[in-house]
């Protein structure tokens, strides 16, 4: 089993692997820095439903299963399956895995929901009390922005600590049998609210909380910053991640160019119009389980530690005037 | 750790222990059939909040506040709390326990959230990975309408099928320390949809998920009912525990008089106007946080059987043509 050590952080001892990973992305990921890492790319954003909810289900559906193919695995062969998204009552997630059969246990953590599946399912397979599990998380621009912004129609402007909702989905399979990558660490997040209640640079709500976990991931485990090859949080985008690097400066956290975010990863600040960078649970869900995950397998990278975050306000909290509580949950992925 | 039986049944060799438990209601359900077992009873719904979603925020906290009490613990003492409801984006949850420090997993079950909690914490616990861990969940009839039916202004007419979403909370603490009761086994629930459109009946949604969950439970340990001195859905309602009966009797599953459901326990259907009876995420919790483990301490049950049932839809999802998933976990408690 994980032992704790520190305030939150778990080190694996039999080191759950990743036995399959897939990314599942919309048309404007797909013209983005990582296209080439994709498992499939939809120019049509709608893939074939009715309504953005489903296409975001289908996401969720496809992510599963090519993840568990690429396993060698069936739906029966799974345990558990952790599972959330961003849409009012999780439905992406509970409609796109409805025809699987698996036991689940779903999740909400906001943007940073991939992580945390991960940190549970780890601590479990780890424990011995499970074999496998899956993991997936989804979001969709266009379900995203009518539930939390405007109606599309309405093409309301967007400011520029704005971000810009990920349609995709990523899913991987994690077991016990051994593989090339692994679990090696996972640091549960607390609840950090730094009082942002701008609904619209969710970047900075959710820095102090993407700060409090990696102070407490290098002050707990002791790793220096140097032995990993990759930081990522996901999805602070430009502003939240300028912000994270002053607020870690000032304890004296350094982690210098290994130091990126997912939403700054994906698409092509320069040339796509997405103003901070990308968001939403799919967001660091398909980059760790394309360019992640694949550089990792090509044995470009070693050590890499995600950081996803997640901004846990409503629009009616932020319409009643709350400020917007941020999570991160922190993974170090290692191979063998 | 726990070992995994059957589909999907966990018998936990440790048997974490209930250290603490809280329940934090409203003025209805005050009035109801289960008062003296409550810890706190809010004749005043709003809480001294100036919304429905703040006053519901205000019960996790005192739910969680209290349970910690009664357990002689401090929120440093825990290693995780996982916590959710049913408001878009958890934020009851959220905002109720922001200010704990307390690593966090949100949860997203709908009504099943209490017994998927105990689920996760359980294992964690049984297997040696935590020591202590917290689980709360929460609803509010004011902030469930207006957010899932109507404002409430409007006085929309209600079916006799519809049920009443609870005003409270219930909240537990699970942790190695020996004590009076324990969690013996769980069982994750899969998702079953049975076809169910009607929002107005979610009772009939989830009793084929509460079904399904039963009949595996009994198999997978070959429990004999007869060893439960109660055997409770939360919360399928009249009608949904009718549907309930009827699908168990056919696989030849008699569960007999030591059958009940939380939303039927929790309200007198005779005198209060609560039509098929209660749901939401509070129901279940605050009538195991308050009649039953009351009961079990006092030694008057043994063995209960819990088996908490959520609908995995939302507003949205049934307003697109959507059938409505049903989900339930259980989680065998017993007194030493």
């Amino acid at each position: 089993m994980a032992r704790k050590t520190g305030t939150s952080t778990y080190i694996m001892e039999n080191k759950p692997c990743v036995l399959g990973f897939a990314s599942i992305v919309g048309k404007k990921e797909g013209e983005g820095n990582l296209a080439k890492y994709f498992d499939k790319i939809y120019n049509d954003t709608t893939l074939g439903q009715k309504t953005w909810e489903k296409a975001e289900s289908r996401l969720v559906a496809e992510a599963v299963s090519v993840a568990l193919k690429k396993a060698d695995l069936n739906y029966p062969d799974i345990d558990i399956i952790f599972s959330g998204d961003l849409l009012n009552q999780c439905i992406s997630s509970t409609y796109g895995i409805r025809e699987t059969g698996i036991p689940f246990l779903g999740l909400f953590g906001a943007c940073s929901t991939i992580a945390e599946s991960i940190c549970a399912a780890s601590l479990l397979i780890d424990s011995g009390t499970v074999q496998n599990c899956v993991c997936a998380t989804s979001s969709h621009f266009c379900s995203a922005e009518r539930q939390f912004r405007y109606p599309l129609e309405y093409g309301g402007q967007r400011p520029q600590s704005s971000q810009w909702t990920v349609t995709g989905s990523g899913g991987l399979v994690l077991g016990t049998e051994e593989h090339g990558i692994c679990i090696d660490k996972a640091c549960i997040g607390r609840i950090v609210d730094n009082g942002t209640t701008d609904a619209n640079n969710m970047g900075a709500a959710m820095a102090s909380a993407a700060a409090d976990t990696l102070l407490r991931f290098f002050s707990d485990t002791g790793d220096p910053p140097e032995m990993y090859d990759l930081i990522a949080t996901g999805d602070l985008g430009f502003v939240g991640s300028q912000i994270l690097k002053e607020l870690l400066a000032r304890e004296g956290l350094v982690l210098g160019d290994r130091y990126t975010d997912c939403g700054l990863l994906i698409f092509d600040r320069d040339r796509q119009d997405v103003h901070s960078g990308g968001s939403g649970c799919g967001c660091c869900a398909s980059v760790l389980c394309s360019y992640i995950l694949n550089s990792m397998s090509e044995g470009k990278m070693s050590n890499v530690l995600v950081c996803a975050t997640g901004a846990l306000m409503s629009p009616t909290s932020v319409q009643q005037g709350e400020s917007i509580p941020g999570i991160a949950h922190a993974v170090h992925l290692s191979k063998k």
